[in-house]
């Protein structure tokens, strides 16, 4: 049994259950369908999709092919499966080229064929193919727009899905009669599988009235060929019933929630009680370090909302505001505001990663918070409000010697923090 | 027993319930001490101890006089003890009398006698008495120089009690050899009784030394006067086991705590489960409202950190940076966050206020959050997004017709807020 006696270790244990849980090597084994009489054709998006390619052929009993495109630097060398390494979040002609021809393999697969696909986070951007009457050019345009907007991730895919021609469901139709199997990386908080890599094989509700209406609502004047394009609505995307996602099966095989209930089992076997406060937490980085150091003094003080000792588990996706031009991510300016909001009070140790292994401008996965971060931040040399003031948060961390370095986990469940209050 | 049924009236009761368990009408008779042989002096400073004394006067079997100190517009008439309104959170020549006549009052006492102390949220401004080599100038100058510093309020009590005449037990110390029984209203997260108004009947651990040290380790140069004062160190403050002390009774008998069990209490026997994050709650009050969003997000979509119906509680203080001219407090600052955030999410319900009742610029306590507050604050003209990054949060509840308005309630234990989660 783990103790929560070497808080370091305890934290670091947490954050490697939580990265575990989504590891495509682990995970993609165990939810492979059975070998068709035809061709097994991989197909796949995002970050993750290489490393679960390899997963696929390392298990695979049978003939493999097909191709998988991921993001630059993710990719693992396959024997069977093409890997294509594209750009993110901002396509490129690579990633264009890799998903019309993931397009056109869907469109090969016959009646005896299992189309195996394997969707995770990047894979929207990864995966991008306007329409046949769309330019690249004005996709482009409207997307700048949207974001610009303030339009949801909602709005964005409703749009988004009408304007593609491989998004929404589309790529699965394509596959159509072949059985698809869909294995699906999680990196979106709630895990709504037709958001997940804008859901390629999931049927889509949404219509192009609909994403009209989300551009009309949201004051874009879209070019004219996209408005054309919207009010000609010409093959609608599959939605719910569609024949064609008939012999489709879509398996969330890991996501941010999975990666906070392993942690959270971790911290029960150690006589820790857990707190997971869910996987859709956002907010301003350092602002959510302050509110999270409110619950944990907390605890401390009135044993609300749960007696110590404890950890106050969550996920999500914070955003950084970025003033100054230090080095650091999400996670060390989460873990920045913490500590400071702590003030270095006893008993209170923290980790906060991305479980991609990348946080941010450094290959740091994350940085570890105990009671003297601060003060042997400053024995280093580093002033921490005046770099958190900077955004230079991977600063504090560095020369507290508190950096948790992973590398790339080729996996993404987004971001991991756990709290723990002794 | 209390439907959730109908939120809105679910929400505002848990909200009523909060500034109830901390209304001095209801606390303070039941703490009140036996008379004593001799007078009974009540002596008070906050925000609340008005209506401490009113409440005293209104129980009380036997004579009674004495001086109370409370902000402008906090007055409440009283027959025996004389109220004095003053100037908060910056002290005027009318507080400094009444603390000056409040510490004469204290020396006044003899050992049959009891004085009775009345603190709350405030009473540090409102009981403002440099010592008497220090003139008001300079004790100000160091005050501003600490705030700007960054200072927390650990040090900056040090400090304020080492340049005061009447802080840090001193008041307590003063009234000597007489029983002395202080009932205290929090408005401190962690109700540490030795913050809460500065502490003017609670042993001070802290020293002329330490004083001068955080003035060091803040790069604050004091004035002469000030400097002169604290190398003196004449007539260090009471310590704790100091005999002066040792027949003083410092009794809590309301906090943000208490009034946060106090709806947990309501929810519960509504057959809403409530999780209480703490009285501790901080950071930038719209982004606070985004992390409370991922919260009920979670409960929603996975149950997590627990099944709905449930209720998240939360007290503490959130900070707004202004940045445009609306109108508005931390709390419907607070609800706009949350309210975009959700995005119109169904069953999610919520209510923010300052038990004071008053929350910011305009005279509404808080507001209530629906899935269609938006939606009806667009209806009435107001651009929620426009409003808040404007700092007018105020006027999307108001377009909406969701503020909530209690008037002053003449006690304040912080804020609270409770989001409902169908």
């Amino acid at each position: 049994m783990l103790q929560p006696a070497d808080p370091r270790s305890f934290l670091r244990a947490l954050f490697d259950a939580a990265i575990g849980a989504a590891d495509p090597a682990r995970i993609v084994p165990v939810h492979l369908p059975a070998a068709p009489k035809g061709r097994t054709i991989v197909l796949g998006a995002g970050k993750a999709s290489a490393a679960m390619a390899k997963a696929t052929e390392d298990h695979w009993r049978g003939p493999l092919e097909g191709l998988v495109v991921t993001r630059y630097g993710h990719g693992v060398p396959c024997r069977h499966i093409e890997i294509v390494e594209a750009s993110h979040p901002v396509p490129d002609e690579r990633g264009f080229d890799a998903a019309r021809r993931i397009l056109e393999l869907a469109k090969s697969a016959g009646p005896d064929d299992l189309v195996l696909c394997l969707i995770s986070g990047g894979g929207s951007a990864l995966l991008t193919l306007p329409a046949e009457d769309i330019s690249l050019a004005d996709k482009q345009a409207v997307n700048r727009a949207l974001l610009a907007s303030g339009a949801d991730i909602g709005e964005m895919n409703t749009v988004r899905k009408h304007l593609s021609a491989i998004k929404g469901g589309r790529l699965a139709a394509a596959a159509h009669p072949a059985r698809v199997v869909s294995l699906i990386i999680s990196d979106v908080a709630g895990d709504d599988l037709s958001t997940i890599g804008s859901g390629p094989t999931v049927a889509d509700p949404t219509t192009f009235a609909d994403a009209a209406a989300v551009l009309a609502r949201r004051g874009i004047e879209p070019p004219a060929s996209i408005a054309a394009h919207l009010a000609a609505a010409v093959e609608e995307t599959p939605k719910p019933g569609d024949a064609r996602l008939a012999n489709v099966t879509n398996i969330l095989i890991a996501s941010a929630a999975g990666s906070l209930d392993a942690a959270a089992t971790i911290a029960r076997d150690a006589g820790v009680t857990p707190l997971v406060l869910g996987d859709a937490i956002e907010g301003e980085a350092r602002e959510v370090g302050k509110v999270m150091a409110g619950i944990a003094h907390s605890v401390r003080s009135h044993g609300q909302p749960l007696a110590a000792p404890a950890v106050i588990i969550s996920g999500g996706e914070t955003t950084v505001t970025v003033r100054g031009k230090g080095r650091g991510g999400r996670n060390t300016e989460f873990l920045a505001g913490l500590a400071i909001a702590l003030g270095g009070a006893p008993g209170i140790w923290a980790i906060a990663g991305d479980t991609d292994g990348i946080d941010g401008s450094e290959p740091n996965a994350g940085a570890i918070v105990t009671p003297d971060t601060l003060a042997r931040a400053r024995a280093g040399g580093v002033d921490p409000h005046r770099a958190l003031a900077g955004n230079d948060a991977w600063s504090i961390f560095s020369a507290a010697g508190d950096l948790v370095i992973t590398g790339p986990t080729l996996t993404n469940v987004n971001d991991f923090r756990a709290i723990l209050v002794l």
